[in-house]
C-alpha cells in the first residue's frame, strides 16, 4: 500500500509520518510506500523497513498536483493548508492554497479516475473555522457553515468540492473538522488560538505564560495524537457509511480556559499554575468569543472516531508523547 | 443609477428588465442606465427613456467580468447560470460558469475596489438546491448545505465567496436562495422540475400535461414576479442588518401537487384538472423525492421578503403576467 502525505512538514504531518513508520500498516495492508510532499522540505524519517521519498513542490499548482497523483497512491492524506491568520491578511496566497490547491488536487485525481480508473481515498484536513458566530452550544451536526475568516470559507469551499467530486465517483473523499489541537508541541508561535496551548504547555516546563482572554472562554479541543488517529480512522472507514455527507465534526473536549487551567493544577500543582499571568489582549478576546464552544459531533462518534473524554487526559497525552523538560 | 444584468437574456433576467423599465427607479433613485450581459443577446427593449445596452459575452473570463465591472454600475444582478441538468452532465462547464464566472466577478470587483474604491452593490441568484436530502420539514435558516448536485455545489461555493469577500469589504453583496418558480412561462422544457409548472401551464391554455410524481411530494415554490420582487428587495436592503450571514433562504409557498392542482381547480374547474394525466416517470420521481419539501424562511421574512401566501395566489399571478390562451 502506497501512501501520500500533502503537508508532511507540519506538526500534524510529521506524527502522522512517524506513526505510519510505527504501525507499517493501514487497512490490515502492510503499508510499502511513503511519499512525503510540501512546500518546505519534511525531515527525511530514518530506521523504517519502508520505502520513503520527500519532496519539495508547490501543490497548488497543476503540475504539482499531476505529480503528486501520478504515483497513484492507494490513500492521500490532504494537510496542506495557509493558516487561519495568514489566509486573513495574505488574500491571493490563501485561496491559491487553500482552495485552488485543494481544487488541483481533486482535478487530477478526476482526471486519473476517467483515464484509468484510479480511485483512491482522499483524506482532507478541515477545520471548524468553518463554523462562525453567532453559534449554539453545543453545535449540532446539521448547523450551517458562516465563516468568518477566509480561511474557514476556504475550508468549507473544499469539503463541498470534496463531496462533489466524491458522489461523482471521481474519489473516495473523506473531510475532517478537527478541533483546536491542544497541547501543540514546540515553542509559543503567533497564532491567535496558540495561548490555548501555552498556558499549558509553559508552565509544565516551568516556565511563565501568558492568558490574553477571560477563564470563562469556551472551545473545542483534542490532542494531536487524537487528531492522527482521527485521520488513520477515516484512511480505513467503510465511506459507504457516510453516504453522500463526506465531511464530519469530530470529537472533542468543551472546556473554559478555567477548566483547562484546573486540568493542569490536578497534574502540575498550583506552583505550575501560578506561571500563568492573566493579562487580557482585547483583539485576541474578541477574536475568540466568536469561536466554536462545542460540538455534538454524534455522526463521527457513532463512526467510531474517538476523542480524549476530560481536558486532564489531553494534558497527559501531551506529557507523554511530547514533554522535554527544560532543565 | 447605473445597473447591470449578468444573465440577462433568460426568463427571470427578461422579467427584471421589463420591470426596472417600467419603475425606472431603484432605491428611490433614477434609473440612467441599464446594460444587460448575456452569453446569447438578451433581447433589446423598445420604449424606454432609460439608455439601455445589450452585450453578448462570455462573463466565466478575466475579460469578461473585467469589462461588465469596468462601466462601474451601482448595482449588480448576477443571475447567470448553467441550469442543474446540464451542470450535472457537463461537468467542466458547469464549474467554469457557475463557480469561476462567480469568482472571476467578485474578482474583477475587488480588484476596482483596491484601485479606485468602487463599491458595488452585488445580487446574487442562488438556490435552494444548495439543501440536499435527507432534510426536515420545514428546513430551519441553520441548516447546513449539502448539496446533491454540482449546481447546487457551485451555488454554495458562489455563497461563501460572495459572504468572505463581503466581510472583507470588497463588495456589498446579498445571496438569495430562491424557491422554485412557478408557473414558468413559455414552452415545456427538459428539467426536472419542470412538470411543476407544466401541469398548471398546459391545462390553464386548453393543453394536456403530463404528471411524472406521486401528487404527495411536496416542495416549495414562488412566482416569477415575487422572485423579481425580491431581487430589487435585495438590491435596496440595508445589508448592515444581513451581518456576515449574506446568503438568505427566501420565503414560498409550500404546496403538495396535489394542493397546486385543487389551486388549479378552484381557478379553472375539473375541465382543465382533467387535462393532466398521471403517469409516474421513477427517474424524475427518485430526483425530486429528495427535494426540499418547505422552508421557514425566518430572516428572509423579518428583513421584508414577501412571497405568495397560498398557490391560487401563484396561479393567480401568472394568469395576470403570463398567461395567453391559444386559439
Amino acid at each position: 500500500m502506497h501512501i501520500a502525505i500533502v503537508g508532511a512538514a507540519g506538526m500534524l504531518g510529521s506524527k502522522l509520518t512517524k506513526k505510519l513508520l510505527e504501525i507499517s500498516k493501514l487497512q490490515g495492508r502492510d503499508i510499502s510506500r511513503l511519499s512525503l510532499y510540501d512546500a518546505v522540505a519534511a525531515p527525511r524519517p530514518s530506521h523504517s523497513s519502508i520505502e520513503t521519498s520527500t519532496l519539495c513542490l508547490d501543490f497548488a499548482s497543476l503540475n504539482g498536483a499531476q505529480l503528486i497523483v501520478s504515483e497513484k497512491p492507494d490513500v492521500i492524506f490532504h494537510l496542506a493548508a495557509i493558516v487561519s491568520g495568514e489566509a486573513e491578511i495574505e488574500f491571493d496566497k490563501g485561496y491559491r492554497i487553500n482552495l485552488d490547491g485543494t481544487r488541483y488536487l481533486l482535478e487530477a485525481i478526476r482526471h486519473l479516475n476517467e483515464q484509468q480508473g484510479y480511485f483512491p481515498r482522499l483524506v482532507f484536513a478541515s477545520s471548524i473555522a468553518v463554523f462562525g458566530a453567532p453559534l449554539p452550544d453545543p453545535i449540532p451536526d446539521s448547523f450551517h457553515h458562516t465563516p468568518l475568516t477566509s480561511y474557514g470559507t476556504q475550508k468549507a469551499i473544499s469539503e463541498l468540492l470534496l463531496s462533489d467530486y466524491s458522489r461523482h465517483g471521481f474519489v473516495d473523499g473523506i473531510g475532517l473538522r478537527l478541533p483546536t489541537l491542544c497541547i501543540r508541541p514546540g515553542i509559543p508561535n503567533k497564532a491567535a488560538s496558540g495561548f490555548f496551548s501555552s498556558i499549558l504547555r509553559e508552565p509544565l516546563q516551568g516556565l511563565p505564560a501568558i492568558l490574553p482572554v477571560s477563564p470563562s472562554v469556551k472551545h473545542w479541543h483534542t490532542s494531536p495524537r487524537s487528531a492522527v488517529n482521527f485521520l488513520l480512522h477515516a484512511a480505513g472507514l467503510d465511506t459507504r457509511l457516510l453516504g453522500w455527507r463526506r465531511n464530519l465534526t469530530l470529537p472533542g473536549v468543551s472546556a473554559t480556559v478555567e477548566e483547562q487551567i484546573d486540568a493542569l493544577r490536578r497534574i502540575a500543582g498550583e506552583d505550575a499554575v501560578k506561571l500563568i499571568q492573566h493579562k487580557v489582549d482585547p483583539a485576541i478576546e474578541k477574536m475568540v468569543t466568536g469561536w466554536a464552544p462545542g460540538f455534538e459531533a454524534t455522526r463521527a462518534l457513532e463512526l467510531g472516531f474517538k476523542s480524549e473524554q476530560s481536558f486532564d487526559e489531553i494534558i497527559h497525552a501531551y506529557v507523554e508523547d511530547d514533554l522535554q523538560v527544560q532543565s
